[in-house]
């Protein structure tokens, strides 16, 4: 159980800052823009864009919900003003009612993917008026659990996060002197009051981080992991977790007219 | 100028029906969902799941927007009809219309993506419900042009007819008796009155088809097609709309803790 999560966060800063960089003068552009959930995930990535940008090209967006938590919407407050970012709030209750009205039965998963959605509209809809790139604020644990919405917070130009841990965005986070309400909250998708990661998961993010570097990363065997001491339980939640999301990991694949599958990245030009 | 585009319905009818049985078996599933527009593409994608599933097992859902051809719904319905398809139609536009409120200043390319994209979200909830999932109806032309809305109707789980170029869905298309209507007219996105596909491209699809097939299917040099007669505009109208939309044919990439990039795919488990 002891894989060792601890990065070098001076070094972590360095490269994704320099990512951020160069993906948005790629493209020819000089502006990004990103959702700010009031999580901590989403507070590293603008701070990261920040530093790479500027603040002047940073679009921060607060999308709350109706029932969204006012913590949620004050913790993103204390991160635009400690970094200066231009900032907008859009409400998206009126344009995800509408949906959730023409059934009865709706459940929360299902409103949860809508508003999801919903959010990834009005960010690229932003990032066209704003001639900015959408950053994405996906972590690994989520990305490799399929612990998001395809198309819709998964959905992004590039991400600068996705290849740290939570507990490492975390350390990350804490180097950047994130506000402390936000490093200090309990992981949530604020889709519901009281929910929490950690709860509708059924393991923590300590679990999670550990055993997804052993399986991943390291390429270890059930057993194996089994035999360093992690709960079986939990390992095999998380295999079937990462198992079940194949499909928002990889591009949707397009019936080849010969038979079998082509994927659109594979269709080049001479340079 | 001559690449023959021809293809043998019969084979293609074939391969394309049992791609969509697969995929959709692969995920323990026995039903599709689908956007039903009134235009060709998604006329083709419809009838072959129904040929693949059974019409009980396939939703077609209409999404017309306040303003949507009067046209687009009649045509769709033609198709119903014929093929006595699982149906709905749910308008878009109290969901669409508050955030085009937002910003009095908004183009046509913005609401055209907000419309595809509300489109997306609706056809995503539908397949939740219906226990379905959802088939993609672009054809090879628009993917490799960048000629639709990311995560909007280039989203789904997986495309049937993405390998065939517009000529191709029209010859199939005919041989599968879709509707004289739907099979004659000018393709069009319906996002204003009059748009149709070629004016706002500038060429026609026979050409971009011909043009395509050199350029990507036989990686002929620009120099090369141009010998072979094509118009120089034409052709560096399409290669820059190829370049210029390379993004949408790959996933976004993540940065490397190590530097460089890492695509989601790339992550796996021990079988």
């Amino acid at each position: 159980m002891t894989a060792d999560l601890s990065i070098s966060t001076d070094l972590a800063r360095q490269t994704l800052t320099q990512f951020i960089q160069s993906k948005i003068a790629e493209a020819g552009l000089s502006r990004a823009v990103l959702g700010l959930s009031g999580g901590l995930d989403s507070a590293l990535a603008c701070a990261l864009a920040v530093e790479a940008l500027g603040a002047e090209n940073v679009l921060a967006v607060r999308m709350p919900y109706r029932t969204s938590s006012k913590d949620s919407l004050d913790h993103a407050q204390l991160l635009i003003d400690q970094l200066g970012v231009k900032n907008k709030t859009i409400e998206i209750t009126e344009m995800v009612e509408p949906l959730f009205k023409l059934d009865s039965q709706i459940s929360n998963l299902r409103k949860g993917n809508i508003m999801a959605r919903q959010r990834m509209i009005i960010l690229y809809d932003q990032s066209e008026a704003f001639k900015g790139l959408v950053v994405g604020t996906g972590n690994k644990t989520e990305i490799l659990l399929g612990y998001s919405t395809l198309f819709g917070d998964a959905a992004c130009a590039f991400n600068p996060i996705g290849d740290l841990y939570k507990t490492q965005v975390r350390q990350l986070a804490r180097a950047m002197n994130i506000p402390a309400p936000i490093l200090e909250k309990a992981p949530s998708a604020d889709l519901w009051a009281d929910q929490t990661d950690e709860k509708e998961l059924g393991f923590t993010y300590e679990q999670a981080d550990a055993l997804l570097t052993l399986l991943v990363d390291r390429q270890t065997s059930r057993q194996s992991a089994l035999d360093a001491g992690f709960d079986a339980n939990v390992v095999d939640a998380v295999i079937a977790r990462f198992r079940r999301s194949q499909f928002k990991r990889n591009a949707p694949p397009i019936a080849a007219l010969n038979g079998g599958v082509r994927l659109p990245s594979e269709w080049t030009m001479q340079s």
